[in-house]
């Protein structure tokens, strides 16, 4: 079990302080009079001027030559290993990944995928986890086709793969004639971290996307990017799936906002993810996991307060958060600011201390 | 073959007059301030206002306990048939519809399901018909689990599913035990049309939709309307194929817009649809279907001109449209004025004469 | 609907005349002794000898390079299309073809592929019919993979595809990059009537089979033939079927004693069938399908006495066969002497002169 | 990597002592003779007498109300999982299981399963461990819809899963509205070890299944039981697979035979495999899994031979065996003596002390 949705109380005080996901931003007044100004086409026809702007930027961000617009970085994993694999291939990734824990099946349902579950610390498999996973071409087990990762690694705590570690896992798949896969819903998060371009980080993988409904701000959009020939089979499932829109440009617009005005600024959420994390782990009987980009996982360590009690106290001071994978999960973003991660820190003080 | 795009030539005029499709309408700057105006919220856990308030006013209008908003008519198709239908099960259709000819394959792709294409005039099949393609249970056939109409009928003319045939299709598969799914991309062209209000047209059909993207003028969404139980199900496909979205208020914002705005007004499209008909039929040498809603199907029908030199001799007057199944159609909508249709008439006059 | 089975009276007197299908053939008492003797050994790992004696004698029978052995024709249609193509593609094969009417739509279920109804007298459908139903690649169509055909045409009337329609449709395949597929189940009763080899009749194709469970009177059994990379992969989905076997060598055994003793004898079968056709069209109120091979369609075409009726009085008689797509087949095999086919025709007479 | 397949060496000596596996079992001459008297009929209309017997009495074996012949065990598995699921649901079973690690994908490649892996020593997993890995139903996550067994557990040496624990993990299954699945590839093992009926093994499990052609000694066939209802579903499934048969009664004859003679001496199987046990774990630097039932797993412990080493060794000596998940696997069966084991023992030793 992944993800406990967090308790909704109707008599629960307004939220003040949203901690639940980057997914929960919404648009700044700037972004919505970019929606609102949007120029428009059929994207389905590909007629849409304003997609065209984002996708071409996009490509270019992650290094690959074509890019495509989704509803949601669910139906970028989706297609892409739709194009990479056939029925009963398997796919190889970490066990808290995304398109393990969250998309519903979807890659054995739609496609008829095995998905193997590489276990590790901090939601990243090692080279050597994955080489180990490897084995002959035989009539009894599924083709190996695709190796997937995602950059940060949310369950895992929001960590930063390492370059040379994504270098090793692409020469390893290259070799074995494989498929690369990266989950880049808060790759930009990674990047900004650590000052490595996006291109860099996404060199040498097959298929590569952003979300832009997480801590980029946007109301909806994932943008999925590679070779023009990979993109030119993506769009033929993307039709299937019912992704394509029509002026879906009001979408792109807020994402070429975004790319214009949130990037840089993620390192604010990470900063007040730095600042959670050191108030929290001064609180004697909370235990928390040293954040890299702007997710902070923690828990109760005492026998005084469990989990779930953190969390509904909390929510009823108007601090909304969520258990996930048996810790409690803040995420910082655009709609989070500085004083509301002092006003959390008093919180979970006071809880412990009541305890 | 159902759909040749209109040639597209750079050195082409620009388009005064789009009858290409009513998927091209653009958000008009009332609709545009509502997008801006959007309350939203985080659409794939359930919180977002204006989504919430888009679907229920979309159950009540079409008589249904539930309804979700998708990214697209197809989706609401595809889900459709996801949750009605196992692997293996047949599903029938009129040979001209959308299920059939505009979704890639989706339906045996995504759900491994065979779609029987049943013949009809004017893009439907009648009660008889149906009957006749039913089989007694066996091993060797696949369960015959879904029947599906879709209102209006668009390669049929844009023609309208008349009540009685619709109530003698749901009794028939009912006493099947077979589901009943309408696809409604312009159901309310129809109840425009002939007054029939939308619940009592969609009465029966364990599955309903109306494309909010066509002639209601919104950039994107379809909403997908049945039982509580059925959304349900719904749902997990739509987590599945990537169709839940975050601040989807954006987009239902805009619908909310088209159902208050743009619903009776569809009585101007199908008034300059038959005024399209009418002076094309006086052109000597050309043959129209007489619309019934705002679908113009004619063809030259003289030696002198083949419909692509038609369409490529109104592409270069500015007047863009396409061939479809073989003939030329041309849609009318929000961004079509009267003005328009009788310079149309007039472009295929002088080129007729020019042939 | 195609296919009636025949009605099951526990009080119906023994059946003397089985006309319901070659596949009720019974292994003769030499056969038996070839089965009872076969060396064996483990098929799934590629150890059984006579298995192995047997694929390769049908890959140079059939003039390809690799062939397997599967434990039914439907399995040898369903390994190979899952092969040829991916989900989504569209396969086109005539309507009354056995991968449309007989296989529980097992290539939508199993493979997500949508088969196309082509449509022709006899079972068969021209290439300019084949011709007019491909499309240029569209996002909105399924990918069009693979052509199939089916020799002999057994709802057509057990009909024979001529070389040079064969040949074309090949042709036309090939120039569109399209796989072909020949469903061989009878193509032995099509090379002894015509004298045309198996190989030349299969050439071209890049997958054909024969079934050795109907004319040639093995118990079970057939064998798909195609090149060598080709049948590699086809192995893999008849491992994951539930196809690969063990000691197959009994059932192999018996295939390599019918390939030595019962091929030619099927012009005894043909024989048989163009006398009971030349009785039956002796009989006022029967119409009779002149048979090409060892399937012979008839009907009553007065008002006399119905399909239905007719196959149950003679199954009162003692003699047994069954509708099928509206008309009544015989089928004469290997347990059906001319003795019966005399027997045969007096039944028929004496019911339509009591209807 | 479940499975490397033995050194294939043309010039390697015959083998002599086959410990490969209890598939390898040839058919003894009262066998081939029961085959070859076999009555038979069209086993894919319901119309082959041996075949009937042979179900009813494994029906009745397994306390079910209805069973169906299989060509192998793997279609067993697969029809079973096809029935009980739909696309996007999660089967649970052990990480080594049957299903996992030998059967290609199918369950995802066929029916779009996820095949959550469970661990556990032994190649059980315990009540507890299935107890931990069930969730809430979330849109987030595959419904779990079955859980599996197998009875023996295979790669975990042959180890018999306790009544009580298989009466748990139904009482757990059920509370959750889960399906029930044991593959019962070696359940007679189990029965003969333990003097269980099968009938109270197979208790509560909604589908079970035994292999006749491992230990029974039949050279194909598996027979799948269950209710009436779910049989009439095998059986669609059966049809699509490819999997209906003809005279199928060639097959089942043999498998009664074993019903009626190879089910008591399994006994015999276990004492040889217990002798074998007891001398190699009498040679120092081999290390020895106790069985349980017929196989017996073994590595060399110390740094002198691996485990590769000792296979191809014993290969020369015209012993054959195979690696197995990291350790060799002898398989005591029909055609295995005392005599032979003993021999085994012999060149082991020498090979250990030659090292």
């Amino acid at each position: 079990m992944y993800y406990t949705p967090p308790p909704r109380d109707p008599k629960a005080p307004p939220v003040r302080v949203n901690l639940l996901s980057d997914t929960q931003t919404r648009p700044t007044p700037a972004m919505r009079e970019a929606i609102a100004r949007a120029e428009v086409g059929d994207e389905q026809i590909g007629d849409d001027p304003t997609v065209h702007e984002l996708t071409a930027r996009v490509a270019a961000l992650l290094g690959k030559e074509a890019a495509v617009l989704m509803p949601s970085g669910t139906m970028c994993n989706v297609t892409a290993t739709l194009v990479h694999c056939r029925p009963g291939d398997e796919i190889l990734a970490h066990e808290t990944a995304h398109i393990i824990s969250r998309e519903g099946g979807a890659h054995a349902a739609l496609g008829g995928f095995q998905v193997t579950q590489l276990k590790g610390p901090d939601g990243q498999f090692t080279p050597e986890t994955f080489r180990a996973a490897l084995h002959p071409r035989s009539r009894y087990q599924p083709p190996q086709t695709v190796v997937s990762v995602e950059q940060t690694a949310n369950i895992g705590g929001g960590t930063i793969w390492k370059k040379a570690a994504l270098d090793e896992i692409v020469a390893i798949a290259k070799a074995q004639g494989m498929a690369t896969h990266m989950d880049g819903a808060r790759l930009l998060n990674a990047t900004v971290a650590t000052g490595i371009p996006a291109a860099d980080m996404a060199a040498g993988w097959d298929s590569a996307w952003i979300d832009f409904s997480k801590g980029l701000g946007a109301p909806i959009g994932g943008v999925l990017a590679g070779s023009a020939a990979f993109i030119d089979e993506v769009w033929r499932w993307k039709q299937r799936l019912g992704g394509a829109m029509r002026q879906a440009g009001v979408v792109a617009a807020a994402c070429i906002y975004a790319l214009d005005h949130h990037v840089d600024r993620l390192a604010d959420d990470h900063a007040n993810a730095r600042a959670l994390a050191r108030g929290l782990s001064q609180i004697q009987g909370v235990e928390v996991q040293e954040p890299e980009t702007n997710l902070v996982f923690f828990k109760p360590d005492g026998a005084g307060v469990s989990g779930e009690k953190m969390v509904s106290g909390l929510r009823k001071r108007g601090v909304l958060l969520a258990m996930m994978d048996g810790r409690i999960r803040a995420c910082t973003h655009l709609d989070v600011t500085s004083a509301m991660i002092e006003e959390t820190i008093g919180h979970v003080r006071e809880i412990v201390r009541g305890a």
